[in-house]
Parts: structure tokens; C-alpha cells; sequence
């Protein structure tokens, strides 16, 4: 249960790091749609291991496969299939961790979950699973920018203690091109330098590293979003918080509306863009969970990876004290890699709210 | 569309602020539990305008019927029907606003999405929906401590500027009566009082204050939560961020997670509780999207009211500038008010994912 | 669970014939709809008890109230709550038979799922929450007519032995006034006396009778339908036979297509309707579990009233012999009362299946 | 939209019979079952053209992979994925058709729906598409005989004419084996031949027939079933009806209880099995849309295969009279090859009703 997301434009995905193979369904994709396979390739590109030195060797090959749904690059309407196929399995690595729940990995709450204890049933925790999201997401993403102009563009804000702080006005010219300029994905060259020194720091140190994620979405027109419970920004953080590793979401002004004035945080509006937009964006282009016409701004906290090269003491399912290292290379830092799996949720969230709002008026 | 929370333990909300009543069915709560239609009315009332000097004293009798589904004080395992009738209607207050877009409230974006103008339709963004969260979630909340002993406790941890920050030892003490024993919901006296200082000024100023309010969920079992897309955490955002007003969600560490190491953020595991516990719990009761058995621990930052009396310059739907000044009473801060609200979503999270955990292992 | 029907127009149901009232929540109709309460009440009236000599006396008083959604005629967009209050109730008619499961009926096997034993379990099986129904059925209606012109009749094609069998031209002509002409609301007046004589005579007998109702749903456009388990047809069936009493449902041809061959059954293409039509129409207006833009024509088998004044030998819940005589007024045939039971069900699945193919093409 | 089933356990399928393969997730099944790739592969077998004189002699290699979801034989919690690649694609074959749609086939209705005019979008109303059912209801098959000992057997009770009328004491001895025992379908022989006949005289003349599968479900606990919507004979409607060319459902009596009288047609009851049974079972083993312990009884007609290579006069899209001949082999008669797929989708509906139930009662 648990692995569809959506209500009209629905994605299902399914498989497991060391079964054959992880993929998506996106049922509900409108017909007629041109479908790129090379753009899903490249994003899921940016999100594989190995693209450079910050990021584990691990070179995974994530061909993926369009089974179904997809014809002479035009959507069907019908189902579209997407496989990634598995490659670089070595359940080795993992068997002799079995009796030990790695700390704050998910090997115990899934145990008690599932009653099982098999190496694949983690795998579904395993960030490869995001590999079907990506796809997806690029899916939905091609859709957005063909019929409604939608883009979407995150990037790395922030990286262990370095954190990128823009003015309003700095966002219009974020890019994907500038994001991907650094091997951190942060669009501002010096602080992208700090972030890669931290990352290199933590990761001699055998150690990890948390960061924060924003996301802009360009172009969405006003009145996306379902009230009271699929608003558009009560769907985005759903969607941002199931992502691996995530701990927090906000928009717009997020946790500091909190100590503001209600004078000093509304945003007032004024005649523009033919017809009215809002002075500031304290509101993160959501008013009442609807899209309000301004840019829809969030961000996503996500904390270290559990997964450490440095001996930590914790206990077996036993309950018997056991020191613990690491075994492998792994990322010392997810943040970059996972730039495009929070453009991917934006995309799936969207989707689907923009398919919404086209039964909502006739 | 977008009224329905839940998979199984089904919650679907009705009502506008100007129509005759609000209320929801709860579909999928199992039968024969005992349901107190008192304790509901309680947290309606903790929930009601008017309650302490900091509310606006207009006075709601907000009084429930249970319609269905329920026979001599038990759940027939058909649906729930709760209604609140509607007796304080003043639409001319609303009326004479039509005009006019009020800033970061939802008039505009529902109107961009509707169509419509209805004094009713900004009413489905009203706090008054929630009374129809505070009594579905009042019935989960009596099927999750009959059935496992759940307990949820949420405060207001910060206003405006004044935050109380707690040890986690401190946690294990809240309760709910000691909650309720300030007018502000702050467990701690004496912030309570600088809290209370806090939104008299803003009310002085003819002002508002956000805030933040924190939840705990004692005695979850380890186990609930449905990879990948309904993650306990994710669909607690979702719930979360569905509250009017609400700009962020965090667990456990949340933002703070960004700047720890892994190594010092891993929630190490020690023998305890019958079987394993952590020592830490950085992760707030969930790993992998499902509880761990420890305590879980949220937070919701809620922005400042944007309906104040001070005078604003905005524009109207013309694009005309125009000053306004927001007449009636508001409350200046919705925090305390909200805390049920909080209570109620966590409760209606919680009921839906312990039914998807019943059917996973047989 | 199960209370709730459609995807996008969602429709979800409560209330017991026991307990303060019956109602409906339509979330999802498209906001600026007009609609009437007179056409809702007008509809209630044809499903009403005691509309004629063939019904039980009992005289409901089916005030439905639009409790929400719905303002100065037109909808907003926002859930429209439905309320009949409950009036007539007279629990000790029950009472008595708790003991005893009445055969036929849902009295063992509500026992058997719910493990209570309540006069209002059973009062969701009875036919008074098909009122709920009726009245969500008339806002789908009105949806439908108005914006693509669709008309939705039916009536009573057979009452015990008595069958109308009419020719492919003849249901052109048949209205819902002409279907109102007859009390047993068959449009053909000398098989509607027959009809009429069956019923008395099954009444005279202390017995029932069971009967078909065939439904015509008028300008159905083309496309309506979701591959693969959401077809138009597989829908209807869905929405058709939770009707209480129904035991079967065809569309076009039915059972008799088994006895076809292709070559007889093809629905061949000409020119026509400023594209295609075909010559027959065996498939009912549905090919592919799509509607291909022809009359959409099914039917739905009732079995005869369960409870029946004859006396019957039967057991109690302890296994011990009873004999059984049912008590009170009952209808002695529910198919006249039916006919707008499975109006309002086509339109419900008619309304849902239009909004989701307005998602399909851009 | 559309391919999935199921509100628990739900399948999701996708593919069309000239993409690259057919395939399903099954999402929500529980953990620790066991399941049997070559079970699935059995049923597969069952449904596969070829298998007889009667069938199509293409030669489709229809191996499953199972892509996720189990472990060392048993199922993880985690999505299912089930792909079946295609290998006899003769696209040429239909390319030729594509201006003309097929009488009573999904062409027409197809193109109206999704406005593209595709090769593979007729594919997914292709008979191949049901491979995913069967791959998918055999793992529900081996959850439900595993957990509850239910037995699902269906059969061919009519072709053409032909038609197979048991006593209810009959029904008893019918198995999966017995049914296999000839190429129909029949556990008749007598019938059987009489039907193989009836194919074969339709084969000759280049045309096709229809027919009636009949299905039973053995050991089916009492309670499963939810109401209103979801009741256990519509949800089985549904379930039914959504397979390619089917036009009817019934469940116990049919359209023959319309004929009946209450008294004739209620199943009183005597104590039996360890609590009440119904002497009579009328009711098809469902009452109120629950299952009550008997024995779980229905049919589904066919309609005969619309493709036949006997000459018809029909139109082109254009409107242009054309003379059609169906080229390559085509079954003349599905029935017998539906029965693996009637028994399938069974399975899915009662699997989701079983975890359903599971979360009624505490």
C-alpha cells in the first residue's frame, strides 16, 4: 500500500535495490502529449551515483525502458510503463548487516512492519526506489511545460552549515544550466565552493552531511490546488516528505511567519500581469491552498545519511551491543542528487492539480 | 474535490462559513467502538471562538449531532455523520468586502479557481471548516486510545517571538490539562505569559502574530506507515499543511537536520522497552516513513492572521488601489485556537494508517 | 467503508433508517451550476413510499435540505451536503425481529461482518438510504443536462411474468412523463395494467414480486469510459446491482449475445450524425467499455421484496425453528420505486466518467 | 485512467499488444504469502491463444517475470511487479486496418476518446491485456487459498446455443481439473462436445460465437463485502463486466427472480456448519451485499468475437461504404480461454474485500 500518488494523474511505482528491476506506472497522462524518453534519461541522469567525485563510484547504468503507453513519441492516454532495470546488485553487501538495524535507516521500523526480514524489503527504502519518481516525474513535467508553460527548478540552498540566501528578485534568474554549473547543484559559485568543501570535510571524516533543497515553479496559473485537504501546498509537502531523508518542508515565509505581524506578512495586492499580482510573496504563491498566480516557492530540509563509514555503537535485534562501520562507498551527502527528485514530486504534485482543476469549471 | 482524508478511515468535510452547517462523514471507522459524543463537544469547545480573552467574543454554540452510524454510544461500522449547524451568520460583514481581494487570505485564488463569487466560497476557506476536522478527528482520536492506547497532546511552543524550548525528558510530562491550563495552550507558565503579552500588544497595534505549534503521539506502535508515497510522515505534512494558515512542517529534527553530521544525528539503538529503543530520537518516532515505537514528534508553523484592523493599502479586483482596514473582531493569533485542530489531523493520520498496518501481516 | 462512489464526482452516503436522518456528500460537482432543490425534491417524491395504492401507506415527509455548495441557486465548487431528517421511525417494529434474521434479507450477513447487533445496521441495507441516492443522483442529473444535454429514463420493462418488450425505433418516444403515466411506471399502458393486476394479486397473497427495470441514457457523447476497469458498462454494473434487490445487469444485448454469432451481433458503421453511427445497436452504446455516441440502453433484474406477510418456516440466530410472519406495511414490489434508484445511479457514474474524460484530451 | 483495482489490495495494469509488453503492480498485498511464479505461469498457460484446435494457432511465448515484491518465494509488503514482454508483434497486420473500425471492437469508441489514432491504442482494448489480470489475480488466488482456503472455479455454461443447466447439488463436485478436462471449458463431456461443436460450425462459416461463463467461490467467510457502493455483487459487476466483451452479470438468480415471488425466492434458514445456513441459495451466497457463508454463485454472458472473416458491409472513417474481411486467425469463440480470467478477476475483487473486512472489526 502506499505507492501511488495522485488522484487523476496517478503514478504507481514498484521495486526493490536488489530485485530485477525498479519502474513506474503514470496512468491518467493525457493523450496526445509528445513524450521525450532522452529528457527522461537525462534527469534521471542527474540523479544517478557517480556523476562526479562528491558522489559514490557505484556506476549504475539507468536505462530506462517506455513498455507501454508512448507511440511514435505521443502519449496514448492508456498506461505508460517505465522500467529501470537492475544491474549492480550485490546483496553481499548487505546480508552480513542483516542482524544488525542500521541507525535511523529504516531496517527495524520495516522488520516491524512487514514481520520479514529480506534484504529487498529495505531496498524499497533504498533511494534507488526514487529512480521510478524521476521518470515519472519527467513524464509529468513534459506534460506541464507543453500545455501550461510550467518550470520547475530547484537546486541546493543549503549544506551542512553553508547555507544560499537570495533576495526575491535573485530567483527569476535561477536556471537548471546555473544549478548544474557546480558538482554541488548550487547556482552561486563561492558558496557553491564552501558547500563542496564541507561535503569533502565530512566525507574524510567518514561521515555525512544534511541540506536543504528550494524549489521554484514558474508559470502556474491561479487556482490550482483542492480545498481543504489536497491543497496545493498540503500535496507538495506529502510529496516532499516522502522522499528519502526528508525532515521538513516549508513555503513561502515558512517557520519565520511564525514571528512576523500579520501587517508585515500579508501580501498586498497591485494591478499587474494583466490583471492583479501581490507586492511580496510571503505567501510562496499559495494563498488558501490555491495557486495564486505568483511564483510557488518551497523548501526541504533533509538530514544526514545514516549510512557512515565511522564506527558508531548501537545494538543488534537482540538487543546486544555491536559497533557498527559502514561498509562501502555511499554519498556522503544526498542533497545534490536529490535536486531532481524534488523537481520530480513538484512535477507529479502539479500534474495532477492542474488535471483537477480542469473538471472544476465549464 | 479534495474533501476526503484517508484511505480507509475516511473522513470527507462539508460546509461553508455562510451555509447552513458543517460537518463530515467518517467512513471506515470500525464497529463497535465506544464513541462519546461529550468528549467531541470538548474539543469543539477547546477548538470554539470566544473561549478566553484573546478570542474574538463572538459566540458560536457549536453544538454536534451524530447523525448515523452510531447506536446506543457504538460505532455500527457505518458511516458517521456529524453536523454543526450554523447560527451566527452575519454575511453583510463579508458583503461589503466583495470587492475587494482581502491580502493573503483566500479570496482571490478561490475566485481565480471557481469562477464564482460567493460570499460562501471564501466561507470553505474559513476557520469554521475546521470544527468539521476537530469532530471527525475527535471519533479517530477515541478509536485510537480505546484500540491501542494513542495519545496526542499538541501546545503552542512559539508565539511570535516567544518560543519555549524543551528538553526531551521535558516531553514525557505534557498533557493535555496542563495545556489547557493557560489561555495561550503554552505547557510553561511563564512563557505562557510573555506569550499572552505577545498577542495583547499585537491586538493593541490591531495586529496579528503566527506561531508554532508542536505535537506529540504517544504509544504508536512500531509499524505504521505505508511506503512509499504514504510514509507516516508524509501524509502528517499533508494533514498538517492543510490547516488553514500553516506554512511549515517539520519531524523530529527537521530544519536542524540540515546542519548535523550523520554521526551525530543517527538514533543508535539500545535494548529497551521489550525489545529495541533508541537513545537519541533525532528521527521523532519515524524511520523510513513508518513509526518506530519511540515518541513521535512534530511541529507546524502557522503565519500571522491576515485579517487585522490596521489600515493596508492593497487593490481591489479592478486592479483600483484602495486602503483597508479589516472591521468585526478577529482573533490576533490563531495558535491556541488551533491546537484541537492539530490534535484532530494527527488523530485522523494516525486511525487511517493503524487500519493499512491491519491489513499488512497475517 | 464502501459508502463512497466515483473518482472525481465523489459521492458518499449515510445515515441509518433508524437513526436522525439519511444524506449525501457530492464533492467535486464543477462550480457554477444551476441548481434546482425543487427537481431534487421532485425526484425524492418518485422514489417516496406511499405515491400510490401499490405502495406502503407510510407517509415519509423526504424534505431534503442543501446544507452546503450550493449558493443563490448555483453551485460553488465546494462539497454539496445533503440532509433528509428522518421522521418516521418506529424502532419497536423492529425490535421484535432481532432475534430472528429475516431470510433474504441483510440481517445475517450485517451481523456476520460487524459483529453488533443494532436496528440501525440493518437500516443501511434498507431501501431508505437509497434516498441519499436519489438526491446526489439529481445534482448529477442537473450537471449533466446542462452542460451536455444528457437525458437519463427509465422504467419498469417487467413485473413478475409480465414483460414489455419493445423494438429498437419504439424507445425513442418514451418520456419520463409517459413513464409517470402508469402508477407501475411502464410506459405502455395495457402491459402497466397487467403489471398493475400482477402486484395486487403477489399483495392479495401476502407475497412479493420482483421485476427489470431498463434505463435509456440520451447524447451521450463519444469517449466517455476509462480503460481498463473503469469502462462505462463495468461502471454502471458497479452502480446498478448495489442497488438494494438487484441480482443482475446487461447493457445492448445481454445474455442473448451468447446465443450470436459476430456476424449477427457486429454493430456495422454508416454515415450519419455528422460522423459515424451504426445500423443496430447490440452494444448498447458502449464498444471497448467506451460510449460510441449511440442510445445507451441496460437493464436491471430486482428480486421480489423479501419481507413478505406470508408466513415462512425459518431460524434464529440459535438455530432454532421459527416461523416467520413479516409485520407492518412493506411494499409488495420495489420496481416502480426503483425507476429513478437507477436513474440517479447512471447519473452519478454518468457525471464521474464525463469529468474524467474532460482530463483526457488537451 | 482507469486500470487500477482494488481499495487495499490494489492492481494496476498497463500495456498494450504492440508495445514492448503487457504487465501489472499489485500494491497492497500483504506480507509473508506465499507465491508461486509457476502458478501465475499456469494460469497464464490457461489463458494463452494456442492451446487448443479451437484457439488461434499464434504462438504467443507468455513468460511472467516477477520484478519486485518477492523474496526467496514470499511476498515482501512491498508493490508486486509482474511483466510479461511481447514477442509476436505483427503490427503490419493492423496497420491496414486503421482507416476502417472494426463493427463491435474498440476502434471507433477509442479514437472518439483519445483523439489519436494509434496502432497500439486499439491494444489496449486487446485481449492481451488481460494477461495482467491473470498474472495478477493468481497471486490473490494464492493469497486468498492461503490465508482463507478460498476455492475459485469458473466454466463454460453456454456456447452458442448450448447451454449447461446444473442442480445446485452438482455445483459441489465441479474442479479447476474437471473443468481442464476438455478444450471448451464444459465438465460435461456431453455438453462439451456439443459446444466444441457449435465452435467449429462457427469457425467454418468464418464467423464467431458468444457464451455464459459460470463461477463459483467456495469457502468464502460471511462478512465480506462493504456497503453501499462496494457491495461483494456489484463490486464483482464491476469486476466482470470490465472484461472485453463481456454484457451481462448475474449473481444467484438472475433475471429469473424477476419472475419469482418473495416467498418462492427467499432462503430461509436452518442451523448448519457451525451456526446458520440458508436451505435454498437463491441469493448466490450474497445478501446485502455481504457474503453469508453459502456458496458464492454467478454468471458473466460474452458476446461473440467481433472479428470474423465472413465479408461485412460497414464504413470507413470517412463514411465510405467498405466491404471488411477479418484477416489472420482469430479465436471463434473466447469462452473458453475468458475462464482463467473470469476465476482471475474473482480473486482481485475478493482479496480486496477480505483485507477490507479485516480492518471491520477489532
Amino acid at each position: 500500500m502506499g505507492s501511488t500518488f495522485g488522484t487523476i494523474f496517478k503514478t504507481t511505482t514498484f521495486g526493490e535495490s536488489h530485485g530485477l528491476g525498479v519502474g513506474a506506472v503514470v496512468d491518467g497522462c493525457p493523450a496526445g502529449i509528445t513524450i521525450s524518453v532522452d529528457e527522461i534519461q537525462l534527469q534521471l541522469e542527474r540523479r544517478r551515483p557517480g556523476q562526479s567525485r562528491l558522489s559514490t563510484p557505484r556506476q549504475e547504468s539507468d536505462e530506462v525502458e517506455i513498455l507501454s503507453g508512448v507511440e511514435d513519441g505521443l502519449t496514448l492516454g492508456t498506461p505508460i510503463g517505465l522500467l529501470v532495470r537492475n544491474r549492480n546488485q550485490k546483496p553481499g553487501d548487505y546480508r552480513k548487516m542483516a542482524d544488525i538495524p542500521r541507525p535511523s535507516h529504516a531496517d527495524y521500523s520495516y522488520r516491524m512492519k512487514y514481520g520479514v526480514t529480506a534484504q529487498s524489503g529495505g531496498g524499497r527504502a533504498s533511494a534507488r526506489e526514487t529512480l521510478a519518481r524521476v521518470a515519472a516525474g519527467s513524464v509529468a513535467e513534459q506534460f506541464l511545460r507543453a500545455v501550461y508553460g510550467v518550470e520547475i527548478v530547484a537546486w541546493s540552498s543549503q549544506i551542512g552549515g553553508e547555507e544560499l540566501v537570495l533576495a526575491e528578485s535573485e530567483l527569476e534568474t535561477i536556471t537548471r544550466a546555473g544549478v548544474d554549473a557546480t558538482i554541488v547543484r548550487c547556482p552561486d559559485r563561492q558558496k557553491a565552493d564552501l558547500m563542496t568543501l564541507a561535503i569533502e570535510s565530512a566525507a574524510s571524516a567518514q561521515d555525512s552531511l544534511g541540506g536543504v533543497i528550494s524549489c521554484l515553479c514558474r508559470n502556474v496559473p491561479a487556482g490550482w490546488g483542492e480545498p481543504v485537504f489536497d491543497k496545493l501546498d498540503a500535496l507538495l509537502a506529502q510529496a516532499m516528505i516522502s522522499i528519502p531523508a526528508a525532515k521538513g518542508f516549508v513555503s513561502g515565509s515558512g517557520f519565520a511567519a511564525a514571528a512576523m505581524t500579520g501587517f508585515a506578512h500579508n501580501d498586498c495586492f497591485v494591478k499587474g500581469g494583466g490583471g492583479l499580482k501581490t507586492e511580496t510573496n510571503f505567501s510562496g504563491g499559495i494563498q488558501g491552498g490555491i495557486s495564486n498566480g505568483q511564483l510557488i516557492h518551497f523548501k526541504v530540509a533533509f538530514k544526514p545519511v545514516p549510512t557512515i563509514g565511522r564506527a558508531q555503537k548501537t545494538a543488534d535485534y537482540e538487543g546486544h551491543e555491536v559497533v557498527l562501520e559502514g561498509k562501502g562507498r555511499h554519498d556522503p551527502c544526498v542533497v545534490p542528487r536529490a535536486v531532481p527528485i524534488v523537481e520530480s514530486m513538484a512535477a507529479l504534485t502539479l500534474a495532477d492539480l492542474a488535471l483537477r482543476q480542469s473538471c472544476t469549471r465549464f
